[in-house]
């Protein structure tokens, strides 16, 4: 099948996108109002940037009316009128209810870590806080927000921001900073209401190599 | 453990990032250089951004000498002197080592088409050739790259692209263009040499209701 963007409806070209750009991880992200009101939402829209500054960006869409979602409403650059940070907390198997939950809409300013019962933990460098409960939590400044369809309902939006301190439980990591995935135990999303664990692993070595192996 | 960015070494902060966040997807880009040579290459530093407009995103870090990557080289925008066209393929089971062996870095202009044995099918809209056994495909042109670290070696890039051409399988979608994630069975990026299969998945309704399900 051939299919041209402009031939879908908008609800229609994101079911392909969450079905096929998959499995994703899920930033779990903490703001704060500029009174001060924290929030907490998922995003599967979501990438590392890279290490060198170590930048992760992530994508939350414009609501239904064309506005800001809170999030984003939030995490905006301080010369938009947000604070300019955000956390990214990891979505893991031990408190996966509570990241589907946190994607109910709720009132601005009505916390997410009320509705979930989460507990928030200061952050060291930014305001808002960060989940207790979150083996691995990024404390990030936003760097810059790409609108590329500013005011539009759906319309996409970019956030991109530098990790300015880093949290992660002693007994996740070895010496080489290299994460154990069975204790981290982390969810993916995939298409719909589906999400996948990431225990079904295997191994392949880069490049060449990779056909020398049995897998 | 709390750490600043600034205690770590690059290719340190990079494996926590590679081991925290996940499962990652992985697109498998096919690019053409000025001269029309074919390129392939995975990324797992990848993400839909949003679907109004269509559009995705991936991250390739410069070369150890600070260069250019071949992918990033051909698909920058024509201003820049690139081709300004990219092709996303998605990376499944059944090509899984091709995948990994086109992360092999060869001479500019060599081709990791040769390489893999992989097939290349044209493009609709775009140039460069797409991965024939891809299930899925997106033709992409590329909107803006964003350099963060110009000229570093391992400095982050991120490549914004809109979709202009999807192809896909048609026993993969159904008429509410919803993916068989079981057909698809796509590959994700862990830490390390480490990749996820997508078999392992359970649901949860979005909000307020994940607390009513058994999971």
């Amino acid at each position: 099948m051939r299919i041209k963007p402009e031939e879908l409806k908008s609800h229609q070209r994101y079911r392909l996108m969450i079905g096929s750009i998959v499995p994703r991880p899920i930033a779990f992200v903490s703001t704060l109002s500029v009174d001060d009101r924290p929030n907490l939402a998922p995003f599967s829209f979501f990438t590392g940037v890279g290490a060198e500054p170590m930048t992760v960006a992530f994508c939350p869409a414009n609501a239904p009316d064309g506005g800001e979602k809170d999030t984003l409403r939030n995490c905006k650059p301080v010369a938009e009128g947000g604070t300019g940070e955000f956390v990214v907390n990891v979505a893991i198997e031990a408190y996966r209810r509570e990241v589907s939950a946190a994607s109910e809409p709720l009132p601005y300013g009505e916390s997410e870590f009320d509705l979930t019962g989460l507990a928030t933990a200061p952050s060291v460098t930014v305001r808002p806080p960060r989940v207790a409960a979150s083996p691995i939590a990024y404390e990030c400044r936003t760097r810059q927000v790409i609108r590329l369809a500013e005011s539009l309902p759906g319309g996409a939006n970019l956030v991109v921001g530098e990790v300015v301190q880093i949290h992660i439980e002693d007994k996740l990591v070895n010496e080489r900073f290299e994460i154990d995935a069975d204790r981290l135990a982390a969810i993916g999303r995939m298409g719909g209401i589906e999400y996948c664990r990431t225990r079904d692993r295997f191994t392949m070595s880069r490049g060449r190599a990779a056909f020398d192996e049995k897998v």
